[in-house]
């Protein structure tokens, strides 16, 4: 099987997981909140239980960790990373900025990444090797020549733990301007040069695979807080840039931040 | 002329400005940042000269106060109230979430607002006496039994003046949870019934007129801090709630935050 089939088929998933979402936009449907008080909707499981139903039935072979169905066949060659509802606080709000996220992991690396935002209609589709698409169309990250021209993007001042919010104050200090809100869709932009970067704490794997290929397939790159590669064993500390130039002024202002706090 | 009249013609300059904005969405154009760092763009002022140019023929005895082009026959009777694009930083990342802001103010009190999304196509229209629209159909906020089962919104922590910030924390830990971003959008979707109370600080008289009509039209009520209704001497510190029964509430925790601080 080829990568475009792969591909096809994370396009299918996306388009399953959209028709079992947008009923429940801005309509009523139940809401749990998990232990770290996260909120979990039926949408939310209508749609990873559609992904889930495909799979099961098209690469019964292949692994799947999904965040609301856990995991089966985790250490298979090839893995789907799904996350039906990535910014379900944004989803029940109303906000049409929240996205599915469908990442295919081989040998433990994204290769394919889809970010959906199925309410405007939006697919940000990456894969290793091709550049990024939205809507079939060529997404490219821009060029940001310094900080104090970037747009800074994060979902929410509460989502820092321990002393990650200090650090990210000090490289908001230095950027142009800081947009709050925003979860998957802020990469998403950032794929398509809207934004420059994305910074954040506490992402699980569920939350970033889909992000990897998208990012790095429009010309950006994601790291960690060292400036590592994400894999799935990192701390959750996330920096997206669409301006690769820019990763080592982000790093140093990030550890000014931690030496301040020190 | 009529009330309806009125609306009408705020449906119009809704039209014309969304018209002047939606070619520079995700395009190129020039930002430049005013004195207190935030930013105003082509497009802002694009839509408010297209707004000014149908009321200076339509309506010439009316006052105009608009964000970018300031105040015309602002003691008149009758006076609107512009903000073309509130929620300029998030025009600016690309988020279909801003808004423009237009109000009929008459002896001062906002008797009509509008706020469009002309991106999503939706369009919140608010009228005394009338019930509160989107696309024409009736927005109705919903009720809410206590603080903790409150999704609570604001744009950003750095907008919060002085120790307000403290205080809405406060406030915060309260509601079952909070959702960054999203300006006049959060206003629109408190009227709609998806989000239950809104605490913003430093808001201005164009932030602000148009969203009075809009949430009390549909239910629910707008007041500062004090739990004084907003004038247009108001110190920018603004509560909306969807559930007029909640507003003791807000102002006690508020108020807590106002004791912590101390």
């Amino acid at each position: 099987m080829t990568s475009r089939d792969d591909l096809a088929l994370a396009n299918r998933l996306a388009d399953a997981a959209g028709n079992a979402i947008r009923p429940f936009f801005r309509a009523r449907y139940d809401t749990d909140y998990k232990s770290d008080a996260s909120p979990v909707t039926e949408a939310d499981r209508a749609a990873e239980a559609a992904i889930r139903a495909i799979l099961e039935k098209e690469r019964p072979g292949d692994g799947i960790i999904g965040e609301e169905y856990g995991a089966v066949r985790e250490d298979a060659e090839r893995v789907w990373i799904l996350d039906p509802i990535d910014g379900t606080r944004s989803f029940i709000a109303g906000r049409p900025i929240f996205g599915t996220l469908i990442a295919l992991t081989q040998a433990g690396w994204p290769t394919v990444g889809i970010i959906d935002q199925p309410i405007a209609a939006e697919r940000w589709a990456g894969m290793v090797g091709r550049p990024t698409t939205l809507n079939g169309l060529p997404a490219k990250t821009r060029a940001c020549r310094q900080l104090s021209d970037a747009i800074l993007a994060s979902t929410a001042p509460q989502l820092f733990a321990g002393c990650t919010g200090e650090h990210f104050s000090v490289l908001a200090r230095d950027c142009r301007d800081t947009v709050w809100g925003g979860d998957c869709y802020n990469y998403a932009l950032l794929a398509s040069g809207h934004v420059d970067i994305v910074v954040e704490s506490g992402l699980k794997l569920h939350d970033l695979a889909a992000l990897v290929p998208v990012v790095e397939g429009a010309g950006g790159r994601m790291c960690d807080w060292s400036g590592d590669p994400l894999s799935a064993d990192s701390d959750g500390n996330v920096i997206a840039v669409g301006d690769p130039a820019r990763v080592d002024d982000i790093l140093e202002a990030l550890n000014a931040g931690h030496a301040a706090h020190e």
